[in-house]
């Protein structure tokens, strides 16, 4: 199969019990996550060679080792050393009430990284594809200059570049981040990509009597950006945090895919949903799956994680497939 | 802000996992709580000076301490002595299953008090609101005197008083109840009376070709009982264990007011939702809210304390404010 | 009350919490089930003498014994012996995903019982009804000539029979599934069999025009069966693995009998279900109830059981009735 | 094997984790325990034929049915009705650290029986022993008399009597207990004393110059209650509340036996270690064990009790044998 | 009784279950701590009039808020602000293996404090002792200018000084830790110092022949700084990571005093217990408690604390006092 | 460092928590392990390049792959396929109780292997050593064969082989024992071989007059196997099932070397402790340790295992390091 690269941040999360409050908990379930480590993992899932770059600390990092060598990702990439272990607590959502999120993840050892410190010839050897997300160059000034490095060196050992903007608001405002992200779409091939984003971001005016309003926004990104080939985004209907509908699309080849809508009911853990609908998409380009095949693959992927705890999906493609088939909630026996 | 006391008896709760039963359970969740304790709490983290009276033993009641204090409710008027401390056991309703209570509260060193053992200047000495509820008359015979008695000398004392009729059909017949409650009301400001109450209750003859009925209801309880300035309760649509719909209604300065409709799904724990309703009722008085705003709120903290185990409510007031605002369900990050 | 004997194998069923993959579990929740031991342990709770026919090894048999002791159940004819007790491991379904199943009962001690081993005229001694299901046939050719001839002993103590289809694709054909039902059913008086048995099992051929097809197939069973007296078997609608809708069905005397529609969300565990039903309605034929109540009653008795951990049912026959009488979810205090 | 009555109150326990504090716990762990009911389990255990009579209310005390039914203790005599089923809390020991234990046993349907309930024909027919300690009489008047009345009964149906001294100083003074236990001893054949119970109640003259001086003490109360076939009791050395040790001594045919020294630790569970020990000497009487076998099993059915959380112990008689083959500690694979 | 203030940092535990590794953990028990908080709850648990003054974030800070108040510790003086609250993660110790720990408290809102941001004449107001720690001064080098302003503002308002040196390597060197405590000294009244602090910190000599070491480098310790009116330290010997034995020393009014030697085994908790024995003494000097019985009390609630989870000790004035009458381990019932 | 591969069974354990018994358990916790699993796991740790080599069934066996990964042990060779997992059930032991274990392994994919399904030339291809114990010829009489087998292969192959005998009563005779491991020992290189393997396998005859015998027995087997150029095994000095002495023992170079006795008290899980200690001993071979350094090390490690759920050691080659600079017990902070 496919040998990929994916390159971010990875912390520690603590999320309390369902029904209880950050400041009354006497115990917090730990995970570890970060977008690219989450893609990474539902690559390695689906049978691919799968290496998550990055840089931990001793001591904490030591379970972001064993989680990911756990799935099956490499660690050769995993850079030991650094200040800390970036933290984030989490009060899931219930019905009308969202997720409270407290972020602890200033001055980890991978935001303070100033300079690309690994090899790049032995990064990007023979690599598939180079993933990367919007949140590492909204870590600091340096990570933006490093992020385009890195993608630049990607694309010049030959590697294609997926992209998943993946807007936080909290880490940069909007014109920072559509200047940075315009900078990097140039370079890439794959990219994770909706509406909100190309109005707020990409600066592409909003849709006007449009039927299906997301192929214009979709036509305008590839219009700006020709290189990409794969634009794909979900649309997510919250009805409540408990509930949600949850429908893929994807633009390929000049037409607009979707999958069916997922009811999503209850959701037990919406973290690392959308990671593991980037990893079913880069799973279909890699294996070659039609485009319609591709986005309702990813969905399905994306639906199962929802039903899951953890930032990472942990479906391989076979039950991915079946889940596909079976119609919901029926038991096999 | 305001300085309140609440008086009544606090008990402590026992509950199942939720779809374990009592007779099989090798463990339960412990809880202490008690609808006027439960409105302290609300109250104090809503930012007022709250004060929960009542009388618990030595021993288990040391846990009743360390629980109130811990949201910051002034035990001052805690007695410590008598026999025992009141307990129920829950198994929490799922779906078309009700919840099962079995209630082992007789004896308790609240019911058992023949007299106030509190002295009354001190208790009542500057205090905005003095509330209580109909369980406390319902203990015995003496509570019914000294519950009356209490209320008046906190309205000498130049308190609001506030009642929550909360009608318990375990404690009384209606018929007694009805007698008691008809002596109280003429000295209380603030109460939560519903339909029920008022036809079974108070006597009110059933509404005939009414458009909203609560508000003829409302009606009829203030000609009977002119010196309440605010009336309130939920409707609630039991659409199963699991699921409510809630709407606040209020009645103040001759108007009619209600909040958006909740839906609550899932219901994490119901006990304890009444108080949290009127604990933001009595907080938009204090805080002098418009009647719109109040009953906003105090719904909006009602359908808050049902995604949270345990009897009190536990979000502050900007907590409760920035829900009103967001969407069903949505994070934040 | 009725004196019953079931047989059959029970397992240990190992089952992950809810979110969490079985490859990832740190523990797994331990329950005792099969079908045959669930509906004792239904008609125990009912209030009847009951007897649960089997064999377990040493060792983890002595669980089975105090898991049946504890509702009552007798264990006069437990076998002890033989090599394992069958074991299977369960990742409950969420929402559109479906429960996962991984069985690991082959070579049990009762799987490889070569004969009965049984004193028939003690087992059968004074027995009203003998329980039994097409599970037991389908575990070998040894067996599929154990059962029939241990039904043709009970039928000649003067037992009624009562036959639950409970076809396993995964332990035999549909083909030899037929043959020996078809062997079986011509000795039975009570038969839970549904639409899919008849149309793939016993060569019903499809409903034309019926307005209610199952009333079209329980009569041409009948027809083909006149022995049977009581057929039944529940519709359920698969919203999804958290939300099924139940109605139960009953033919007798001629007539067709449906329980009202039950929503079930969430369900807390599926497994047992249909066991709970069967034991609803047996316990309405000892109890002599009209066929109206026995159906509201099994489908009650079933519904009931979604809301509760582990394979048996746990409520008695009072509890049953409030829960009939009740309106969805009210709490009563 | 033989066939026993035992008779008293059972309670619910409440207890914290290891380490965790009453007034601090989010949850207690819960079991089911009283003097009589728990030698009654062991002797069901041992293979004997074992009624516990009682009386527990509706509601909680189903889980003392399903308790008991569990080990195969049979609940024929166990009466329903009366207010409440007495509980209590309890923080373990751990080192210097004694338990804490808080009682709220007072006006349980049990302690509130005025007369016997039982039908005493039914209760002691065909009955080996009836098992009853000095809790009973102590928690009232009227079971003082009771207790008489009901060992009388005993006595004339032919059964032999099983008497635990049991004394509690929080039920009632030493003069009140020797008084009350000085009537009873006359009628029973096995009795659990020891030095205290021989100094403080019965009124026995110190020892003086002996060298072992239980044997003087087990002498003097033969004199005194020539009746008394059997005596026995443990000495226990408390080294801290996670390390005892334990040997147990046994007046018999006029001569003194004791066990090897038990040092248990830790300790997992110190509750029902006595009981543990009546039952494995009467289940020795039962089974006519040489005296010397008789208290060596006695004693390790009491040693492994403190290995195992809740009131009763879980051994059988193969499993107590080889425990009392096997060195300490050895595995065997 | 007093009134105190402490003053320093306070931060989130998350540890392990005894037995997994933090690499490991799918969960964290959580805890609130610092060392002069834990003296606060010590003194409010034994009647006093405590302030914690510290500086948390918003968000997690509340959970300080929280357990603070659960005590009964004011916060009036608790500031909200700056960037987060430092975290510690532990593996717990067993047997010969140490306890791990891995700090990630830099750069939290207190250590970021560059001057007092309280009003000293309010926080000094009328306070009998003010409570500090040498690891204030170890957290920068604006900490060691305000820890020493602070003691001065103190000092003037009329306070007594309790200052315990608690030196960790792992915050600042010897030199660096003993030049700043000299500074201190001379303004401190009652000090925890020992034999290490004396050698390696303060530039005591080593003892020759002395029989009793610590009474040499006590007298010496004076010496040098003649206001420490009361000095204090524990003689602890590390058996293993679960298990310890303890002495409580203290030198006051020229004499030397010890308490009984303790024995803890099993240690449930091993942090605060420093801080229980620092809040034993200061309650014994405001209670004027004889030098004897100072020293008895302070090592009994260190020995109490070693047996309870959470770095507070939680265990009453009587409660002591009943420990320190008891023998060990034994109940009371 | 070195590249090592080991071969054998792994099976899923289930245990119950401390103090519970099997029967009564309402979840297991879950552990994988085997021995040659666990020396692999050990070396991982350690820094070197792992192989285990297996047979399991798809579905439980996902769990399998996991657990190996996770510590980083490759899974190349690691065969999908057959009936199923073997698992065992574990009751632990505590002080004088021990252990309890039902196995329930027999039909394991690994067991039910008839021949070796692994291409030899791949898998020894450049592997410094290949570990097998004494389990594996003991499932069958084709494992057996195909043991020696692989053994010759690896020979040639270069390898140098590990042998643990690990002598299990439960699955072979000790004469059949005996037989087949004087088969082994002479293809052997370093075999884990004890004073009871020489007398009862290997028909040593009993030491006389030697002080210290274990030198006998070593140079005994020596004699007899030329070929094993190192010995190792623990004298383990059983005081209870809570608490074990340990001492390491080695001969190699013609010399007797042991370690330092570590007193383990409490013990946390016992199994696998063996495990560590060869895991041990192979990476002081691979890396050039000292005799004395190695006996040092891998006793060290063994004692750390005890102190930690689950089968595998998880402590890496400084952290062994660090624990035997240490002091036992001591925190450094």
């Amino acid at each position: 199969m496919g040998r990929v690269v994916t390159l971010g941040e990875i912390m520690l999360r603590l999320s309390t019990d369902s029904g209880v409050r950050i400041a009354q908990a006497d115990n917090f379930c730990a995970h570890y996550g970060g977008g690219e480590a989450n893609v990474a993992i539902s690559l390695a899932n689906f049978g691919h060679d799968v290496y998550f770059a990055s840089k931990i600390p001793d001591g904490l990092g030591e379970g972001v080792v064993k989680h990911l060598n756990r799935y099956g990702v490499h660690t050769n990439f995993l850079l030991k050393g650094g200040s800390r272990l970036g933290t984030y607590y989490v009060e899931a959502g219930i019905g009308e009430r969202a997720a409270n999120v407290i972020y602890d993840r200033a001055g980890s050892s991978f935001a303070e990284m100033t300079e690309s410190e690994w090899q790049k010839e032995e990064l990007f050897n023979n690599v598939d594809i180079f993933h990367i997300s919007g949140i590492t160059p909204a870590l600091s000034s340096s990570w933006k200059k490093t992020t385009i490095s890195l993608i630049e060196a990607a694309k010049e050992a030959g590697c294609k570049i997926s992209f998943d903007i993946n807007y936080r608001g909290k880490l940069w405002s909007q014109k920072e981040a559509g200047e940075t992200i315009s900078e990097i779409l140039p370079l890439v091939d794959y990219c994770s990509a909706g509406k909100l984003d190309a109005l707020y971001l990409l600066g592409i005016p909003e849709a006007t009597e449009q039927e299906n309003e997301l192929v214009y926004y979709y036509q305008e990104i590839r219009k700006k950006f020709p290189a990409i080939s794969v634009l794909y985004s979900t649309k997510r209907t919250v009805v409540s945090a408990s509930c949600n509908e949850l429908i893929g699309t994807l633009w390929m080849d000049d037409h607009y895919y979707e999958s069916q809508n997922h009811v999503i009911n209850p959701i037990v853990d919406r973290v690392g949903a959308g990671d593991a609908f980037s990893g079913g998409v880069l799973h279909g380009i890699l294996a070659q799956k039609s485009p319609q095949e591709m986005i309702d693959f990813a969905t399905a992927a994306s639906a199962l994680k929802h039903t899951i705890h953890g930032d990472c999906n942990q479906f391989s493609e076979p039950e991915v497939n079946s889940f596909l088939l079976a119609g919901s909630g029926k038991i096999n026996r």
